[in-house]
């Protein structure tokens, strides 16, 4: 999607790979919105900490991200051994599976690229299309998002208000994004419409990420509390529901996706707002049988208990030119322990559809059609 | 309640009066967790202002406030003519009345000290009635709030994890608190159990507040972010929520508190974990016919843009010495608006029972117990 920078609007990808510098580049996100930079990991290790430190975030940019982070990790192999640099390749993959245990993507996209590379005859040959393969992945993603865009577009009518969680915008893909594609597709077909970010406390990446976005395309929006949409249901302002997911159930419907994003299916409900989940094929776990297994992360307590942004005066956009970085504040009670899940799962039942990139379904209704979403179990 | 300073234990009210000074004094609730302080209003526009601006919150404390604020506005009369006094004070009622529109216990609380006043044959015999009448408003509202403690203590077991959502505890009374009333009795009735505090952006008075208080009398506690108590509930760990309320409907039970009330309510219905509101009786509103027509306070944008805080390491406790004030960080998208209701309205089919000084209720029985409640419609 389109970024501004220096007064000229330049289209981006949030992930890239760099052949030349055996390299992935990444937009740098716990900068933005403040600052708009792009940052090149040295090895596999960094790359699987950019995504453990959330340099990069999101189901399809991590995905992207681990799938370069094999290839990256797989092209500094030097010899002939097949066997050896096999294992190599396993100690590659492993480092990456490891950096977001609760995420499903990194491992999916890994696994496809092992999967060409064990094609190639020679080291070189396999070194040379496991890149091939991770670029192939990440363009793949960026289509799929847009036919995500293409079927959801169809929900979002002239005057609506749309409510979003977290970031399942653009810089959680490669690029157009999940529970954003369809916003940038209705846009793109000139319907008119509102909508209001969660902040998406403690990281807030609502407040930061996705009003960014919706900024930078120029989508009118508002932020909010976590705690206001209960309140604006209520009272009618809310007309639709869109989220991304780290993680959706084959079997059962149920969703993994950001801290809060149960609350908000609840919520919608029991106000008989439709609640949709915007996710690529590849977000679907066809393996676990029931959401209680799905591992949550129980992320540091510093995050619940303080946040992160540019010192400001409060009460304009003037800012102190010495504070441009970001700077982190203690604001609880100094003492006080916190815990810190980053995860929750929403039962089918309080789903609406899933938004897919081949149509939308039921949750329920996904094993049934797995053969149809082109998967064989 | 009892506070540590400089290493010494010591009881403190939220409001008291000085009589030389003609001050309200207050505990400058915005510097709290970092720092404590106690800080004299000159005149009754300041104390307007202290409510205005949340040096001083919660429905009991901004109570005694404004009764102390009416007083220390009639105290300043010069003269003897009772008709341009009680102009006068008509005068001063309507600026405190005006400091926060959504709250019922100013009003409440100004009425009784008027209601005093208005015995008194002369300015002078008015002015003291009008202090004395503030003194005993004070007074029972800690007492109340003690009553409270004696009836909520009976719903906590040991073991229990309890949740609280902002901060209804002895900061926004006078003393001892609604919410925090039964953690405060249980406790002292040698009870365990373990509380969950609501962060409650957009001022995350539970993580400043209610985590302090609680660290403060050594009850054990964990932080959460607004989003984290659904998947908490999932999970079995809430047994028991209480909260305060800034107004309660006596004709429908309806309870107007702090916004992200109503979104734990219907989580906890949806969970069957009881979900109890502590009120003072002063908190009643027998008028409002139904919870929509609550004034509910659009507060401003910046609360929801950033957050206020100390800056520090965020994996340590460790701070930089020269920052030990708060600062104000902009986490937002810098151009991107926000919506900031400060309230919302639950109805009493969610709430299990209110906790009053005279016993618990339903929320639907509170109209045919009004006469027992000691009010006379």
């Amino acid at each position: 999607m389109n970024v501004t920078v220096r007064g000229r609007s330049r289209p981006f990808r949030t992930v890239t790979f760099d052949a030349a510098k055996n390299s992935v580049q990444l937009i740098e996100q716990r900068l933005l919105p403040h600052e708009f930079k792009i940052v090149g990991t040295k090895d596999f290790r960094a790359t699987a900490r950019a995504i453990t430190d959330m340099v990069v975030r999101g189901a399809g940019a991590i995905g992207a991200t681990a799938a370069f982070g094999l290839a990256q990790g797989a092209r500094v192999f030097r010899g002939h051994d097949l066997k050896r640099f096999s294992a190599h390749v396993e100690m590659v993959f492993q480092t990456l599976a490891a950096a977001r245990p609760t995420a499903v993507d990194p491992v999916n996209a890994m696994n496809d690229v092992r999967r060409s590379l064990a094609q190639g005859q020679t080291v070189a040959e396999q070194q040379s299309l496991a890149l091939a393969a991770a670029e192939h992945f990440a363009n793949e993603d960026a289509r799929h998002c847009a036919e995500i865009g293409r079927h959801g577009a169809k929900l979002i009518r002239n005057g609506m208000n749309l409510l979003t969680h977290c970031n399942a915008g653009w810089l959680a893909f490669v690029d157009v994004g999940s529970a954003t594609a369809p916003l940038y597709a209705a846009q793109a077909q000139g319907k008119r419409f509102h909508v209001f970010c969660d902040e998406t406390r403690p990281r807030s990446q609502g407040a930061t990420l996705t009003a960014w976005e919706l900024a930078q395309q120029k989508i009118p929006h508002h932020l909010i509390a976590d705690n206001a949409a209960g309140h604006l249901m209520q009272r009618g302002e809310i007309d639709l529901v869109i989220v991304g997911s780290d993680r959706v159930l084959g079997r059962t419907g149920e969703v993994a996706n950001k801290i809060g994003t149960y609350t908000k299916a609840v919520l919608a409900a029991r106000h008989k707002i439709p609640f949709y989940v915007a996710i690529p094929l590849s977000t679907i776990d066809w393996d676990i049988k029931r959401g209680f297994d799905i591992p949550i992360e129980e992320r540091q307590e510093h995050e619940v208990q303080g946040a992160w942004g540019v010192i400001a005066n409060p009460k304009s956009e003037i800012r102190n030119p010495k504070w441009n970085r970001r700077v982190y504040v203690r604001v609880a009670n100094p003492g006080s322990p916190a815990r810190n899940p980053g995860f929750d799962v929403t039962p089918a039942e309080l789903i609406t559809g899933i938004i897919t990139p081949v149509g939308i379904f039921p949750p329920q209704a996904l094993w049934k059609q797995r053969h149809q979403l082109g998967f064989v179990i």
